[in-house]
């Protein structure tokens, strides 16, 4: 007997009400041998790059599967709704709005994409505000159960897919000049910058930084490195350059929200 | 091999504490192959109401099957504790507090019911504040393993389960005499009426509304057809008449609690 | 065909990031069969002791499988990642700094433990921060897809294992010394106590108590013996004294955090 298919489910929609649970059962209504895998519900409302970036990271843990993906300002407007093909097997349903294109990217790119705004597999009536429910989960659905990929929808040109543009970390005078990311809920800041930029800086390992506003941190490995209530600059789990303070938050000692920028550099 | 057997479970437990997971734990000991969908653990605490309203637009999504509600303020006092066989072969578990009431109206009514509070499925000592685990769960497991409803209890007469009373919107001089019947986590306001009631206004889509307080809205098919910041009010996702304010909270906007009172009228 | 192995899940990752979801897509490619139950995500973070308690009652509920738990302050540092299997066939899988030691105790004691920081299971690299992902749920998955224990790790001495140490309560001069060991969402404050010690101050169900600070209470059996807002005494569902109030926050009417002693005695 084959494995049970699988379905990974990411959105903006919280677990406050009963937006993903709703899905859920549309996705049990459709195909009830699926598993379904909550990556998050907690993507801040609307922001699809926050999105995007989560669902990247997260894929390099999950099986091949059908990945839903739901964080949707544009529904009901003219915004496509999109599901993929990537070259690594993986499908991917969601709005074209970005949410969709890292992982995409990480996955070797898109080989077959369909316009599934009016897909056969859509629940009717669908309603104007929950596309959820209406179009991704069902065609999700679908799709784990077998339904070829061309069924569900319209050919779409994969070139026309939109992309989320993300900041870039530059050196400049001596400095780092990076941005935050992504903030967690304990306040830890994920930068767009790697180890490899503080190194042009000429950090090493255990060595002082300094951060903009004059707060001084340790280049450290991990939280266990530092004393509480220090700051640390250090390699988080993706592999991405981050800023924390150990037992506390970094976001809130910083003063920094998504977009920011921090400018890093050695503290002699 | 036939399907696993299906549980939903919706509560006001919150997840901040281990009660909904100690319930699948209770669920899994009884009955191993049921798959349990958790529709929400976020019903508002002790809101029966709140609670029969979510379960009744869920199901409407949900294959049949066994349905675990527990919004339950008289846990340990003289309330039911009951399990429900619908005309439509849902079979509903929890207090008898208008819980289920709307649900079942939904499922074409009650077919047969048990009082289940010494059911022989219970779990002993049964606690005095946690029927959940000691009660409503092992219940629905032994249902969803294959029990029949009759030896989960005592025949129970179906015309005295509580019901939960909804407020209806009026028309009276013109004015459509509305009320906030749930608030969800967006602040998306919804009301106890309906396209209909507006039509009897004469209000079309696209037109302007007033609300209640001297708030201009305008009558909308989704949040895309408004600017951000926007009042709007809508025809929701349960295709019930809703105030939102695109990008933002109209609860707070409009200082609306659940059972106030909003009038709308055409604006000229 | 047998059951599908079974592996519980306690962190205090939260709900608001991936990092549980990443945890459950780590299981999924190593165990596609395992079932997961999220017992809870909201363990107070690095509060190894709330864990302990938490994961102990859990498993009262739970059937033996494998339970993963991840509270770990000490990530990235000298303390040691370990699996066990119980004198009752439960494995339980995490850091040793006293998270799983009230579950072990519960369950018999330990016969067999192994130290898994370098685990041939483990994902490469391992990250500083992120051993959830990186080590724990992955032995959890191979442990619950069969593999034996002891090829997980290198044998440990479960003697060394390190143990939480839980305050009692104690009667002096006619007074219940007690103290808060565990405060809800709803702001029930679980005591060190048991019923057993107010039948020592003479104490009955029914009657007044008077709580430090001059707090009047009822000893009572459920919150649907007292009128809303009043302070009771009871016997929680993990069988604990507890303090509570109905229809609201004890550990906010009392002041008492975790840890805070309480001062109980009869009323006359």
């Amino acid at each position: 007997m084959s494995e049970d298919p699988l379905i990974t489910f990411l959105s903006d929609y919280g677990l406050a009400d009963p937006f993903a649970g709703i899905c859920h059962g549309v996705i049990a209504s459709i195909c009830p041998r699926a598993r379904v895998i909550d990556l998050t519900h907690a993507i801040p409302r609307h922001d699809a790059r926050a999105g995007a970036m989560v669902l990247r990271e997260a894929l390099g843990y999950v099986p091949v599967g059908v990945h839903l993906a739901v964080v949707d300002p544009g529904v009901g407007a003219e915004r496509r709704a999109v599901a993929l093909r990537l070259r690594d097997a993986r499908l991917l349903v969601g709005p074209d709005n970005g949410l969709l294109s890292l992982a995409a990217e990480q996955g070797g790119g898109v080989v077959e994409a369909v316009e599934i705004g009016r897909s056969p597999f859509r629940l009717k009536p669908v309603s104007a505000t929950f596309h959820g429910r209406d179009i991704f989960a069902p065609v999700a659905a679908h799709l784990a159960a077998g339904m070829p990929l061309g069924e569900a929808g319209e050919p779409y040109d994969a070139d026309a897919l939109i992309k989320v543009e993300l900041p870039r970390a530059h050196v400049e005078q001596g400095v780092l000049v990076a941005h935050a990311v992504y903030v967690d809920a304990f306040g830890n800041v994920q930068l767009d910058a790697s180890h490899e930029d503080l190194a042009e800086l000429g950090l090493e390992l255990g060595g002082g930084v300094l951060l903009g506003g004059g707060h001084e941190a340790h280049y450290a490995r991990t939280f266990a490195d530092a004393s509480p209530g220090e700051l640390i600059v250090y390699e988080d789990s993706a592999r991405t350059l981050a800023v924390a303070v150990s037992h506390g938050s970094a976001a809130e000692r910083l003063g920094l929200g998504v977009d920011a920028e921090l400018r890093i550099s050695a503290r002699r």
